[in-house]
């Protein structure tokens, strides 16, 4: 059976890490997960767009030349291994250096893209997810909010949570007790045709999926969206809700604590935009 | 010139880290900064017993035995370098696993620890330290609050910004602008015989020195010590500043705003506890 993951570092085929690593040592670094379908790198602008905010917050040289032409060659290997889907990681860190907190002056960012072979199919709408809820709250951290840093022990803790319940996916609340978004997506909710998504300032990724949905998808399906402070109640009283994310596109929520949602025709509509653009 | 760092992964000796690993990818692990002074850890125990509360806090498997054995073969070897001091992180991460955030069933932590040689004199009372002020605040998460985990963005930020500012350490304040350490360090400030350290339910790292110096030291030298919330302008109000970490045990401030703080007989004081301590 042929290998299921692949790995570069800096262009180049391996299985390892050299050391010192600041990606490592303080998770000082960001990463992107791109889906490739037959190949090809899906909204690949929109996640360089989105590395280049976070290289800009955490005052890391501009990489951008190098990580489009490292995706492109590790997308032309996927490409001949034959994968219909794979999930492709490009990790971003400040490289090595001494020890401590300071930037060395001299930073060498390596890049690190790690290959998953996907065995579901990725282009259908995926059955609804059950959503739990955790303990764990996002912390308001406005340095860091929207950028897809390294720092990512909130999601793991709410995530090993979520396992423990048994539930697809759970609902992240931020520090005052609103919505935010879920463990590994953005979340949306439909009053009438109304989406509404939960800002970002203070915490939270500001997905790829969740811009289309803003800027494109939504109001070539008929609907309106906007971003507001929601509420847990907000949830449960919408009509519909899903999330988005670069691997499943979007995905309905089966429901939210009393509510069970059966009809998901905004995430169907939105996901069938989404198809239309697939390769 | 002999090489000046040491690395070992699992108690071998290495230049690299396998991947995947989750502490690269999500900064899914803990570590701790060791002293050696002559090829002896210091406070090994209570190093251990943070590492323990961190694995508790993130689900980790207990590897304490495992640490420890590794920390002491480590110190055999560098007490042969001859290097007098020696500064030992000490890092756990979960180890590999498939892609996601969900912590696999079957975890194998990796330990992984990296020697650097010291140049200065680390028995002696450092020289006061400027302090500066920095733009970031710490996020307050009451789950990761007081371990030493590996999601460090936020020292980061403050550190790049101290070297800016030409600064040697900086002022953390909490998400409520209330003091809440150094970058590097635990902050006391002294008023009368009294000193005041900021509390960590909320965020920031509860440091072997800060324990020795309320447990132990503050008492030993006359002084006494408790937790309480503390603004910047109780900073500037101080008879005496200092912070607490491993590396150089107790260091004073020299001023913070208006104030210049010329004497430093508490941080004196409580140096002499430590200095006689040492090996």
């Amino acid at each position: 059976m042929p290998a299921a993951t692949l790995t570069w570092l800096d262009g180049e085929a391996t299985q390892v890490l050299p050391l010192p690593d600041r990606g490592l040592a303080f998770g000082d670094g960001l990463f992107e997960t791109l889906l490739l379908c037959a190949g090809q790198p899906l909204y690949l602008d929109e996640h360089l767009q989105r590395l280049w905010r976070g290289l800009d917050a955490l005052s890391l040289p501009d990489c951008l030349q190098a990580a489009r032409a490292q995706v492109e060659s590790a997308a032309a290997e996927i490409s001949a291994q034959g994968w219909q889907w794979c999930a492709l990681r490009l990790t971003v860190t400040r490289g090595g250096g001494p020890r401590g907190y300071t930037p060395p002056p001299a930073q060498a960012p390596r890049l690190l893209l790690q290959a998953a072979r996907l065995s579901a199919d990725h282009g259908s709408l995926p059955a609804p997810a059950t959503l739990g809820e955790v303990d764990i709250r996002l912390a308001a951290q406005p340095a860091l909010a929207g950028i897809k840093h390294l720092n990512r022990l909130e999601q793991v803790l709410a995530a090993r949570q979520a396992a423990q319940l048994g539930v697809d996916e759970a609902l992240l609340l931020d520090s005052r007790g609103e919505l935010a978004s879920v463990i590994a997506g953005n979340l949306f909710l439909r009053r009438g045709d109304q989406l509404l998504t939960p800002r970002l300032e203070d915490c939270g990724v500001a997905g790829t999926r969740r811009a289309l949905v803003m800027g494109r998808w939504a109001a070539a399906a008929g609907l309106g969206v906007r971003e507001a402070r929601l509420t847990p109640q907000d949830l449960e009283a919408a009509d519909e809700a899903f999330y988005s994310n670069s691997l499943q596109g979007l995905r309905p929520l089966a429901g939210f604590r009393g509510r069970r949602w059966r009809e998901h025709e905004a995430c169907a509509a939105l996901f069938a935009q989404y198809r239309g653009e697939l390769p």
